[in-house]
């Protein structure tokens, strides 16, 4: 099951804010959101055999994941708000250390940050995105795939560096520098397209 | 320059909408306001070389078209909300039957149908989608390319009709069919690479 990590480094991790002004009030939590819709959305129905990992480092309870699971999700709809009200209702409950608490069906939050999300998913293949990688389309990734990307911001150095410890891949998926939820809508395509 | 049209069969006409619910009280506009965002969205960038037009069908004052200029665009930020607005601005104004009023920067609404817009393009490369057409990864695709998508819903049989009055290249992108933005996303990276 191909795996996407996004970071918010200025995503709010308490759940005060409104539903009124994503893009204003949350950190850009509307960028992870449509980071979401481009995970799980087909035409007419739902990618079930994918995963998305939600790692938000804003004020004022940081860190803290929301882990989005295709296989289990309900009640996801395609546009940003309504999936902002899980996040919200998920970064409002209170959740010991150890513990990733379910908030509704597929949708599930924890205090993990990006490091122990991606010791959890060691051994399999990870991808670090870089112009001179592989182009994606010479590239023969498959379901076994870790993705992580950075939402407002490009990984920091030491974010790089979690990520080069896992022995990464280097792709690339063209010359421009693309929003992450329009890198996952490329690689999900290819993975399709790497299946036929 | 690449043109995307997409047709938003119920998507309101009159402006008379709430921004607080767009994906329940405006016929779907949230659909084709992400594929704005796709449009023209890069990592820190704006793509300028491309044209989306947004065909609306639905009450009280149909049909309107939308269309987005990205070599003029200001004031477009990547959530829906804020296009949106841009849009219900757009749809309030008061127009005449063969009058295309520039309503803010890059942003123009006529009362235009699809027929009139695919007009506009006659002699450019048309692309319809088909799961039987070239593969997209296989095409020789250029920025003289005109690609006509559904929202909410397919294109129905008379828009199909339309499309194919002007000669279009059966291309496929891949074996699921794709919400209308991610297909945008996937042309124009492939436009990218195609440009190498």
């Amino acid at each position: 099951m191909p795996v996407f990590v996004v970071v918010g480094h200025r995503v709010n991790t308490d759940g005060l804010f409104t539903l009124n002004d994503l893009a204003g009030s949350t950190g850009r939590l509307d960028i992870l959101l449509r980071c979401v819709n481009s995970t799980f959305f087909l035409s007419n129905d739902i990618r079930r055999d994918v995963e998305i990992h939600l790692v938000l480092l804003g004020e004022s309870d940081a860190p803290k994941t929301i882990r989005f699971d295709g296989s289990k999700i309900k009640y996801l709809n395609p546009d940003e708000r309504s999936t902002a009200a899980l996040v919200k209702n998920a970064l409002m409950q209170t959740i010991g250390d150890d513990e990733e608490m379910n908030t509704s069906p597929g949708v599930y939050v924890s205090r993990r940050g990006l490091k122990e999300v991606l010791e959890s998913f060691r051994g399999r293949k990870f991808v670090h995105l870089m112009e001179t990688g592989t182009s994606i389309q010479n590239s023969d990734i498959d379901d076994d795939l870790v993705v992580v990307l950075g939402g407002q911001y490009d990984l920091t150095e030491d974010e790089e560096n979690m990520v080069k410890d896992h022995d990464p891949l280097p792709i690339s998926l063209g010359p421009n520098k693309l929003h992450a939820n329009h890198c996952i809508t490329i690689f999900l395509n290819q993975l399709d397209i790497n299946k036929l």
